[in-house]
């Protein structure tokens, strides 16, 4: 654990979040985690089953990543928890030795599990894999989320579907704010250790603003380490998500962590920091390198576009990937026109280093005091359909 | 250029290849490109399309590759040659600064095309990729060969197949010979040059043993850089191969590289050093990786065995690659059964390293005048049912 004396951070373990600035509703914070401070805000690369796809631990730590995120629903159906945990975990397993945060897995087992069912004692799925039944209990959850030595652990929820009608979201919510107690009861003993995992809570409500406050204020007084807003990104329009985020951000407690999950775009990104968000995690940075669609200081790029054939220039000047550094569009181009593998490796580096560094850039602004400005240009970028190339 | 005073190459830019220490029919040697010197025996990993796949040229060089190998037909169909030299040659296009061979295009023009044939100008034959006609001439294979630069070029040449009649190998050797001289004559500008490319020659003969003499008497005396030898492991068994490499080696001058194509495995490899190879290059190692075929120090595993799903050690404690050094079978395992594309890159980066060390060990092994008593022991390994796991 670093012990930076302007970590901002009291010297007392138990505190695990400080923000060290604000400009407007932005913050820029720190995280202390058992596996290090992370600084906010902050992008976290998904790395579903134990590897962040098309790149290795050198790679991430080549472009910075501070924490990656790992998915409990994948991890848990296969390796397998207990095998992770008597390989000594997901850090020891996946040789990475930075902070790792990991979803409840209830958002997958609804999502890609064609049979699955809700009730009061949990989420009855099955695996996407080989069709067998499995049950996660919001102590399970946790119990799993122990096993994989996760330093940022999240409560079982559920999450509803755009166009979920009020009545059925009304006891959704209620359903995941008692899961989120019960889970703050199996956390208990946990959280007596000294270098203990840090739990959030979920806080959900469908598209009604008083469900929305219903849910935040239902968990806003628990012990949670952070509270996170799910539910977002679900189908419904950019505007609509923002409205429900400026709606519910002011309503989260101010001295705790926020995490926007499964978000989003550039422009999502400084959108959500200018209301106040501190972490997010997507896969549309990597699903996007796959894709060929890259992002760039000018904006979004296909690689596949005929005008870079002979390009030799870099990808993004202002980049200084591995990818960029070393190779030119036309090469770029060429790779992934051809299927090669390295091409997924090169445009996901390149992906994930424009996200860490519009990150840095956005932690700076806010210390600068410059951050609408910021956030203003930003969006222009990707509104602008004459993005120079 | 190294000028290592003990590369055993006279300082006559004109020669390229010596033999630095003889044991048995196995020999050591140095070879000169214009983009530095190659340690022979060597073996080429395979960078069909200007990438090997799933490797960066920062994999290949932390594994130790000191020459790889590009495909002419691949990159004469996508992205051109011509675009390729308008970037600046392979080299830079794909970032590699070390040795680039390149072979005739002649084999996958023939191997991947749906309709080819042979005429006494050249192979018109149409691309697998859109169906277009193209035409291979001698000239025009060492044309796009001089466009991308390669440091070692290829003659176009017919590679039959297994099983073809004695009166058309007759025919092809012929031909084959003549395509050669006329690939020297259009390289003769060329070999005027400081630092120019080298020129290998490639014998064929189908199985028939007076054909490949005949085939190398008649290239043998002419100012080739160094020799092949096509069209074996075509389908034949390995005896017969042997045999053939056996009766073929002997014939050819001593003082020039003998390049065997396209094979082999392990074995293949020890046992050509034995009868005299200098270069090999297949897609075995990497394909293979691809397929979750491992080579050790032990033999060969399939990294999808179930008894390595709990194995916490390396994949080999005998190597010193990164997915060794780094990663345990079980992970290693656990990403290739998940379809992570990072198992590609580590396998791959895994089998070429167990390559490149099987080949210092050879050069090692010569120098103090152990080879055979090492190429037994290779032999052996992977020979026995039960070696070792």
């Amino acid at each position: 654990m670093r012990t930076d004396p302007d970590c901002g951070l009291e010297p007392d373990r138990k505190e695990v979040f400080a923000v060290i600035r604000r400009d407007g509703e932005a913050r820029a914070g720190r995280l202390r985690t058992p596996h290090g401070l992370v600084e906010t805000p902050v992008f976290m690369p998904v790395g579903t089953a134990g590897s962040v796809k098309a790149l290795g631990p050198d790679d991430l730590r080549s472009l910075g990543a501070r924490i990656i995120l790992g998915n409990t629903y994948h991890l848990y159906l296969r390796p397998g928890d207990e095998l992770i945990a008597r390989q000594g975990g997901l850090h020891r397993f996946c040789a990475w030795d930075r902070p790792i945060l990991t979803d409840s897995g209830g958002f997958q087992a609804f999502s890609l599990s064609a049979l699955s069912s809700f009730s009061e004692e949990g989420i009855a799925f099955r695996s996407h894999l080989d069709g067998s039944r499995h049950f996660f209990t919001p102590e399970k959850a946790l119990r799993i989320q122990q096993n994989l030595d996760s330093d940022i652990m999240m409560v079982l929820d559920e999450c509803v579907p755009h166009n979920t009608p009020y009545a059925y979201t009304v006891e959704s919510v209620e359903r995941t704010t008692r899961w989120a107690l019960r889970s703050l009861a199996a956390f208990a003993p946990e959280s007596e250790k000294e270098k203990r995992p840090l739990l959030f809570a979920i806080t959900q409500g469908g598209f009604f603003k008083d469900l929305r406050a219903r849910s935040v204020e239902s968990l806003a007084e628990c012990p949670f380490d952070g509270f996170a807003i799910g539910g977002l990104s679900v189908g419904e329009g950019k505007e609509e998500m923002y409205e429900m985020l400026a709606h519910t951000l002011p309503l989260l407690p101010k001295d705790k962590p926020r995490y926007l999950m499964g978000v989003g775009t550039p422009v999502d990104l400084v959108t959500g920091i200018g209301l106040g968000v501190d972490m997010f995690d997507c896969v549309l940075p990597t699903r996007n390198a796959r894709n060929g669609t890259l992002f760039t200081s000018v904006g979004k790029i296909s690689i596949k576009r005929r005008e870079f054939a002979e390009d030799d220039g870099p990808l993004d000047p202002a980049c200084s990937c591995y990818a960029c550094r070393t190779f030119s569009r036309a090469y770029l181009r060429h790779l992934f026109m051809s299927g090669e593998i390295l091409a997924l490796r090169l445009n996901s580096l390149h992906n994930l280093t424009y996200y860490r560094n519009l990150m840095g850039s956005a932690r700076r602004a806010i210390r600068e005091g410059t951050f609408e400005a910021f956030r203003v240009r930003i969006a222009a970028l990707y509104e602008s359909k004459d993005a120079p190339l």
